[in-house]
């Protein structure tokens, strides 16, 4: 079966022509000068619209167990959400936890996944326990499982936390595999001794979350993942939430000496602060209790983080969500901002998010379809299947209108949370026609999609290694 | 007329896939995955082949005035050695020196070129005298002659050099207009005491050329432009022939500060050196008297360059084409490098030499396309006109054969030189076809194209600022 | 005739510790442990006291023609201030103009000082016109003359402006002779088209001073002067009057790579700002009009400088004492800013302003003493004849009462100006006694000195390079 | 009893003077312009000496255990040595280990030293176990056992090692009492994973004990304790034995920022290199095995640790002496590089190789007594005891003889070890007479001291602060 995007403008990473788009069943397979393709095909007017490659959210954090609970989006609720918001790849973290077997806990994701899924999803691996069998394991998920990526934490001690002797393995074996490795680069156990300190002071409300992981404490595992990555002959890095400043110019000088070293931000860091939402009056702030942390307007973070997405130190943004209820979950740190559950669903507003950072000036109309859909492909092995607008890519296609307005609210989401991180905010763009694989799952605001559309991809190493 | 080209790789900036390019009259009017395009036209083989768009040279130098002779390549014989090399857009520079008319330089370069060229040709605007007509000149021309971008000169002091107030009031101007600044970034007026006292001491070699023009002092001129352009409101800067380490460190940094600051380079800068070419024995060096100078191979200056094409901090890669004969033309500086006309040809052989890089494993595929001709013509105002293998694009494709060779010689190239300054050197790899907006130039290693057939180009505004 | 001076601190650059100094006529002859000297001798109480070297300021224009007027005090009003002030030495800078012969400019200032001065002084040469006959008498000047430092400007065109060349010269000369290059680090041409285009707008009030002299020129007139004397074979190179962030971040970054390059700093950066003095109402801010200007307090540059001091990276605080009176002086720029004669009198305030940094824990006691009297001393010949208290050093010595208070207030000051640029200020600490070469100028805020006791002191080479 | 030293040249970190300096019983007493002195007491004779004061070594380790073995140098045997080489004080380190009472390793070290030793000593601690106990000891230590430095490890987990935590416990700590941070900056956990790594592929000659400490992991620790220091308020922090290029980079940044960071350098590391003396045949090499470790000659460590000399971002230089006798204790790690006692036994020459950075150019005089004196004793809270010739301080000088020579070997020198790391070496200058508290330890050649003359020393708290 056959469609014809119409009258809409192709924009790419590097540019914008109008041009109508043949797809056949599940792909594109034509692209043709305005008015030049069949004229005998179901078409869809895309008119004053942006065609973009549908977005490809490279960290989710679906039913993820955290602090005795569970991120409240399934696959089924977290991908639907994904699909009204135009991203149309997911993906999400399969967790080794110390001590259990690798491909364990790979297999357990598959089964949260399965027939459950709205939208293409794939896996990264956590490695919570690096050793011998770890190692082994990693080469068996890049060549058999399609699992080219591995994040470690330098954060969490007793829960995901590897020492740098780990890393130092992990890396080395990535090295030598192809893969990626995905940090997330906060210093443990420095932070745990400012948490137990604020805690002894009496210091329990959400706003000591940011308190106690100060930018520091980031740029100093940035930097040090980067230098160990170094000593594993430049094994490919990924940082992933990229929040502060310091941080950020540790990869910049990173990458100005030619390093395979990457790094994501989410749209949290670009426009909320810890003043104005950790530091919310009563518990309010624990709606944005997220690690690493909000940091401090009165800094130049936001600021920088743009000017970062612009110079392509920043080279992907994604949500890293993972959503808790204020009821019951992140309820749980009343008194004690330590055991509130970590993470702030966004998978559904991150393409409007950075769309208003088009409109504000901030990102041309091309690095937004770049860092929210094709480097976040090329960066994880996707393209050229996924995140361009090309013959023979999955037709993965959003019709985006920059007329249109988005209101984000609670009332109105379609994630599994009781609250919104974006409560009120308003988008100057929208969402308007969201295809995933030849199927349209959202026009004109009515859902068409179904739970299993969404197929497991194996992804291939990185194309955007140097 | 329409033709197919089938079953090669298209590769863009951002990755490659297979699809058949369909090509109508001067333009690109489909693409279609393998095989499915329509099967009753006149097809064009590229199996085995990269697909890719036709180099954009953005910086060459016909017939230029110099020196007391001219640069050896006109238009016609230029443009054609261009085309042998896979490059069908040239940007040259039209000059204005102190006291004239800025129209008028720009009227006498069109004069000629006009009916000359083989392939399209733009140009842009070297100002010799800022002042207030100038000044006044530079809105005309961005609005009217479709030349958006102006070059001036830190070096040559009473030829084309402006003083720090000229280069301020420039900057201010494109500000306003949109314009791009190119910047010639040495320092006149010390490199001019170190000639005089290297001449003084009896060094009159062509080595000296490169001696007498160090490091520190294109260094310098490249962070007093920044800073310029910061003070003109962050005035779009292109710096041109970047040849050193502490130069580009000059643009990374300003880079990572987020600033419309660009660089391009030449592939005499990344392959030859001050002491192996410069200084070859005898007048011999004087093949490669050009400005800057080639670096010292004792230094890191390659081996940053090519960290730099990487990273973007150097986002173009340029001949600076600019020959002379040895004969008559060089040998004017037998016994004085200072009167050795400035300049090495090269237009042939830039998408031959970068591919080398590719093999080298010191480039991505998909950077050579973006440094050759993507962002060359993003850059400049050409896209998506130019630079880019789309529906609605000119029909300026290149069909580059990975399995072929390329042995680059005096007697076999194109430009009108006597003498190569890449003699001998092999390429693994070799530009298969050329076609111009739809017209096949170069085929089977024989040439169709004709004198007259490029033709001159408007350019808009850079699309490639923040 | 001796005198021992007893019961006081004396403090070092490098530690402090009860001692009793010995005077015998011009000279230190002994220092004791407390207490152990001779018992016989007349002597001056310093209990409670600081015992420090007297004060040297590297920087003073005393009668400077500019701007059609002259510097408001003479050597007798400037240095009779200086003592009071505790500031034992002063380095004035003799001028020589463009096309004058540097002799006759040096000659020039002797008659202006001869038998006028308090307190011992030395020349800097300014070079206004950089020639062959100016490079001889460099070297004349440093062999005979006692002159081994020589300022160059990179600021005002067609009055004292070198252009690159020309300081190029100068700084080869200098790395041949020994001596130092002192650099007015100001992008002059720049500055120039600011000015006539705020005047332009009807922009005419002080303000406006500084706004038209923008860091990003300070800094890139700095950074260039760098790149100059690394050329001529790092050359020594001190910058003068150093105010702004970014400048000194350079001379920072040079000094990290083991450059002979020094800055100096004056106490005017330090305190006042851009808003709250230039900016003054009406014509007030006429008061502080000085190059470099005052910065914007809304930035950085106060607590870098006092960084800088810490660190070394700013080794000396001079004042650029300049006077002019608000009457017929700076008055000539009413309605036009560029006419106000640029200067800030401070001669007699800078050991007090400083000695606050002590109390207000910017700076510790020993790098009190090291930056005004024991570097500048070293810097510029000086060193151990000043700046030091060891037996063989001249007796310039001051008690400093860091009990006292001290206020400072055009009505009590000692400067010959109709107006303080530090009206109003207190001071926790004061000059309580004042001796040069054994003679008590100033004690119990009586006056003792007379004018012609200051005598010329012919410097060496600077003592202060790797 | 009194002294006059007479008709030397008394040099300071500032400068040098011709002075007289009369010593009475322990104490200096009076410095005198030459000739001016008392005539009737005896005299030392300094004619063409340099008179300084005598060394401080901040970093010896006398009878360390250390892998089942102890450093050869008892207190006894390594202070006669020190003596010999001009060293008049030493700072040792008592050690805790995991598990034990602070303050009776404090006990086992006086125990070791008392009665023994030539030369005056004091104690840093070294914390092998942060926890409760171990952070209220350091207040103790600091109020009344005249300790205020604490050293941690990062290297060595199992033995030294500190977490991060730990790490930040101590550095808060110190921050509120006074104290200084001293840091063995190598990333532990990763070293021990190449070490096996490459003891796996056989590599166990001493040589690869370098390769298995890359400068990366030197560089990471350095600028991660930095941090760390950071988030602790700016905890003083001083890195001890710093060899490397990059590690020098991040304290520079640090410095640069104001920060209250410091290094110190050793002179195995100014001179020696990885290649030359680790790469010795054989077993050989085992001599040189320390850590961190000399560093490649191909790189740029050594130009640039002097360079660091210069502009004070190294400000110490001290000799990590730890000497272990090839026989009996290096040989321990024959076929096992990972099993040689660490250490370079080297208190006797630190005065003498620093001497030869003197004379040839790459330190100044006055440098030279700051970085082996001076500063080690302001930084240690010695000064002005030690560190200084001035009245009131304990009279230990040095008079020192350029016109000497040294000749450094294994049959001559003081040391307990059966080689030298400095074999066959010659020094242009030479030890002439070393007075610790007045009394005269050497004197042409012969040794004139005893055990026990030397005394435990209570230290302040730096005075090298900002």
């Amino acid at each position: 079966m056959t469609t014809l995007i119409t009258g809409g403008t192709v924009v790419s990473a590097t540019g914008r022509h109008p041009a109508d788009v043949l797809i056949d069943g599940e792909r594109i397979v034509a692209l043709f000068a305005p008015g030049t393709g069949p004229a005998d095909v179901p078409a869809i007017d895309a008119t004053g619209k942006y065609v973009i490659p549908g977005g490809v959210d490279a960290h989710t954090h679906m039913e993820l167990p955290f602090g005795g609970t569970h991120a409240s989006d399934t696959f089924d609720t977290g991908t639907r959400a994904a699909a009204f918001g135009g991203t149309t790849t997911i993906v999400d973290f399969a967790v080794q936890r110390t001590g259990e077997v690798v491909q364990d806990g790979l297999a357990a994701w598959h089964a949260k996944a399965a027939g459950e899924a709205h939208v293409d999803y794939a896996f990264h691996m956590i490695l919570g326990g690096v050793d011998d069998d770890a190692l082994k394991a990693m080469d068996v998920l890049v060549a058999d499982e399609g699992i080219t990526s591995f994040k470690l934490f330098m954060a969490y001690p007793g829960v995901f936390y590897s020492d740098d002797g780990q890393i130092l393995r992990a890396m080395q074996k990535a090295r030598d595999n192809g893969a990626m490795i995905m940090m997330h680069a906060e210093n443990g156990p420095a932070i745990d001794v400012l948490v137990q300190q604020a805690l002894a002071r009496g210091e329990t409300a959400p706003y000591f979350h940011g308190v106690t992981r100060p930018e520091a404490l980031e740029a100093e595992a940035t930097s040090r993942a980067i230098w160990l990555a170094g000593v594993a002959a430049d094994c490919p890095l990924y940082i992933v939430h990229l929040s502060a400043s310091k941080a950020l110019a540790a990869v910049a000088e990173a990458r100005d000496a030619g390093r395979n070293v990457f790094a994501e931000t989410c749209p949290q860091y670009l426009y909320l602060s810890l003043e104005d939402q950790l530091g919310a009056p009563g518990f309010e702030g624990a709606k944005w209790v997220c690690s690493t942390p909000l940091r401090s307007k009165h800094e130049s973070h936001r600021r920088d983080l743009w000017t970062g997405l612009r110079s392509n130190d920043l080279a992907v943004v994604s949500t890293d969500h993972c959503p808790f209820c204020m009821k019951d979950q992140k309820e749980l740190g009343v008194g004690d901002f330590s055991k509130i559950p970590n993470g702030i669903g966004g998978v559904e507003h991150r393409v409007d998010l950075l769309y208003q950072g088009v409109v504000d000036g901030k990102l041309s109309l091309e690095r937004w379809v770049e860092t929210i859909a094709t480097t976040p492909a090329r960066m994880f092995g996707l393209y050229p299947r996924k995140g361009v607008i090309a013959p023979g890519s999955d037709a993965d296609i959003v019709l985006y209108d920059p007329a249109g307005r988005t209101r984000i609210s609670a009332a109105t989401h379609h994630m599994n949370m009781d609250h919104s991180a974006w409560e009120g905010w308003e988008i100057a763009g929208r969402v308007d026609t969201v295809i995933s694989r030849g199927t349209v799952l959202v026009a004109n605001g009515e859902y068409h999609g179904r739970k299993g559309h969404g197929r497991y991809v194996k992804r291939g190493l990185s194309t955007y290694l140097h």
